[in-house]
């Protein structure tokens, strides 16, 4: 252990410079003349102790570590103890310490998986959240492994139950308030105590947490989104029977939201479907596979013929994630039809349902426009999908933000390469777990500045950007084709793939 | 014109014997010493005078002429000329004229189409019926084509509208009360003024119709059929609409209408969808389609695992239709699903719906019994599917009534194989048009009298007869690998066939 340590140490000195690595550790095991050692709160390996509770800092991003320092020296994150050790560190003590942290191991789980069933409702909340009443799954910002995101998003496996408990106590209470965008606040003082229990027990054991338990004891049913316009709420995932049509729903489901996982062969890009289709395809306003489903076959006008459902998803693969079309009766497909027929279980047929697609917005005030659609986006957007709209991924490499242009995004085949669709989208559901806060206008201008984005080609180019503009995009809310700080928007489409 | 009904007249007196046919042309033309030549009502040519009104005489089947005659003799088919005609007719001379008759060609049609409005009607109730008062579409005895079925079903194309009405009031009024098992009658009685006089009116222009008025008409809500336990009412075919989705809504309730023509490269037996699914899939009890498309993707114990809509589709044509599977996305089966799918419009996802599937029967109380089926088979089935179950096609040649056993009926393999399923669709919908009339115990009787005949093989067939058996019908209601009259049922299966 002491020489993986000392390996990660010298990987971590090496990448962030020795003169700090080398300070960060003689500060974090001896202290210095103004502050003690970091070790007898944070333990030598930096696993933290729950008792107090501290918190597990080997393994975290350096990044967020520096970040939460100078939160506890500003006094945006309140604590006795950091508040004073944090304002006598240097700031190149404090970049030495985070990196020093960084360099080593993470704990694979904080604590062994005991309490069963309060770590499985943990698991099933982390995963879905509850968004009827605005709360969205951990795994939506921390990963689907919970590795986190960067210096943005800290990992939480491996934290203490006790002090992940204390930090959500803490935002709940506004003690906390370091949160970019006041994200975690905002969904912190949706959450009630049951809610925090569990889902800090399950961090804590997780990964080491038995399969079995995993996404299968959510009783409450998690509707369709605060604020949204739908009447209808799906059955909740607990009545998923547990036979082989479960089995089926289930794997949809784990398509749906895990797309990067569970339909690897069929993915082009960074995209899951709940990217588009929020809370796993429940939400209202979010185009929604409870509404979707009833609405098949219908007659598409992008491909000019009458659709099957089956046909209606091959779409998403081909377009929107940049990917290859499973085969029709292709277990993908099919466990996806399966995982939209239960949550529509109760829906009329052939009934354009309230909460369908996206709401469709006004035309625009002011013709959208690509400068403040830039400011929008660096505002409000950047910080998760990247000032180059490259998405995130966590911490162990899965896609938890989306692309929203270049090589890793949805091609210009895609519905979403419509800055009408787009913006709808936008205003309707962005940002994430704040929607609403846009005005219309905000929401076209900042969809134009996406889409006027390279993108991966067409799939149905015909060889020709002029022709390929003509024949499937052909209207003043579509950028390909159209020239863009010098250039031909389609004729510099980048090699598609998944970064 | 002569000449043709010269060389018709002669292939009749070979086909009839001589002797009877010629002096059929005698009599037809300058009557006997008892009765006046046939021709001076009836015309030359026997094309039956409008005015009056008489039939047209040419071309109808000669079993079914002297049938008639024989109705007026004895007074079961009262006509004030025509009953003394008869009486004075020997039994001879009936057979003579009506060989006579059935040898001259059939008119094309009787008269010109003129009221389009009234003709559309006509067409669509002559297909569709109204079930809703338990009134099935006179194309479903008469024959897709109106051409009738042998000496049972007269053929009504070519008959002239005033003499259809006429005649449709006769059964009603109950003046005409010949029709085997009273099954016009019934219907008849049911019929108002506006229904026999546009039915009328089709058949006389019939087959020289618009295309463009076929199928369209229909205003009325076509139902679930009277009696029936369901509450759901599907959407009339009027409100198909007029688009290309609604072209594929059409092509689906023709294949599932008349599979024989819509879908002949998948058929390979004599069977048309609407055979098992009365009313084109509408009829409550008799599997209508607005109850299962809700109902899938599913898992099906038959192959064990989760099968979507298309391939329970799939298995109809494997099995029931004993032919070949269409692909998933060929243009059939996206036909049946957007049918279906129209059907269900208002239907809930996922809900067993009353009036699907059959209703189950009580288990019989005495044990089902071949010889007491078969006696309820002579008495009420095989008038329309024929002594030895082969069903009966339209002179025209097109499928009418479905063959029930032997090379052009469904295989083991279908779920019409298993007694339960049988007893429990014939007491529900048998005999056509008269559901009910048959107790709980002779539904049974008579299905396993059905079910212990020979048909084409089950497509799963391993090899061995009693393995297949264990393996898809191992249960007391299946008789696939019992011995029956000394034959093992699965042994001697025909080669499938169209016949």
């Amino acid at each position: 252990m002491k020489q993986v340590a000392l390996v990660a140490f010298m990987f971590g000195a090496f990448s962030a410079g020795s003169a700090f690595a080398a300070g960060g550790r003689e500060i974090v095991l001896q202290g210095t003349d103004a502050v003690p050692a970091c070790s007898s709160c944070h333990g030598v390996k930096g696993t933290g102790n729950p008792d107090m509770p501290s918190a597990r800092l080997a393994g975290l991003n350096a990044g967020y570590i520096i970040r939460q320092l100078d939160s506890f020296a500003d006094g945006s994150r309140k604590n006795d103890t950091m508040g004073p050790v944090a304002v006598a560190l240097s700031e190149t003590e404090r970049k030495a310490v985070a990196a020093y942290y960084a360099g080593l191991p993470a704990p694979k789980a904080a604590a062994a998986a005991r309490d069963a069933s309060k770590i499985a409702a943990g698991a099933a909340f982390a995963r879905m959240g509850d968004w009827s009443r605005g709360i969205p799954g951990c795994s939506q910002c921390h990963g689907p492994d919970g590795s986190g995101v960067g210096a943005l998003v800290p990992r939480l496996t491996g934290q203490s139950a006790e002090y992940i408990e204390a930090q959500l106590k803490a935002w709940r209470a506004g003690t906390r308030k370091d949160d970019p965008m006041g994200l975690m606040g905002g969904i912190a003082r949706k959450l009630d105590k049951t809610e925090i229990a569990s889902v800090a027990a399950y961090y804590a054991a997780a990964p080491n947490v038995p399969a079995a338990s995993l996404g299968k004891a959510l009783t409450k049913t998690s509707s369709s989104g605060s604020g949204k316009t739908a009447t209808f709420v799906p059955p909740p995932d607990s009545a998923i029977p547990d036979n082989d049509f479960g089995k089926m729903v289930r794997l949809g489901e784990n398509i749906f939201r895990d797309t990067q996982r569970y339909a690897a062969q069929y993915v082009g890009n960074t995209l899951n479907c709940q990217n588009c289709h929020l809370d796993g395809g429940r939400m209202a306003d979010s185009s929604p596979l409870w509404a979707a489903f009833g609405e098949y076959p219908a007659y598409r006008s992008k491909n000019k013929h009458v659709n099957s459902y089956a046909e209606r998803l091959q779409g998403c693969f081909r377009y929107s994630m940049n990917g290859k079309v499973p085969a029709l009766g292709s277990e993908t497909l099919l466990a996806l039809e399966a995982y939209s027929f239960f949550l529509a279980q109760g829906a009329p047929v052939g009934v354009d349902m309230p909460g369908r697609g996206y709401p469709a917005l006004k035309k625009s005030a002011k013709p959208f426009d690509y400068a403040r659609g830039e400011k929008v986006y660096k505002r409000s957007c950047a910080l998760c999908h990247g000032a180059n709209g490259d998405g995130q991924k966590s911490a162990d490499g899965l896609s938890v933000f989306p692309a929203l242009w270049g090589a890793g995004s949805f091609n210009w085949g895609a519905g979403m390469g419509n800055i009408k669709n787009a913006a709808a989208f936008i205003k309707a559901n962005m940002p994430f777990s704040q929607s609403g806060t846009l005005t219309e206008q905000e929401a076209w201008d900042v969809a134009a500045f996406v889409d006027s984005h390279e993108r991966p080609q067409d799939p149905r180019f015909t060889g020709s950007v002029a022709e390929t503009r003509t024949k499937y995009h052909n209207g003043a809310t579509w950028m390909y084709g159209r020239t863009v700080n010098g250039a031909l928007l389609g004729a510099h489409s980048p090699p598609s793939g998944r970064r």
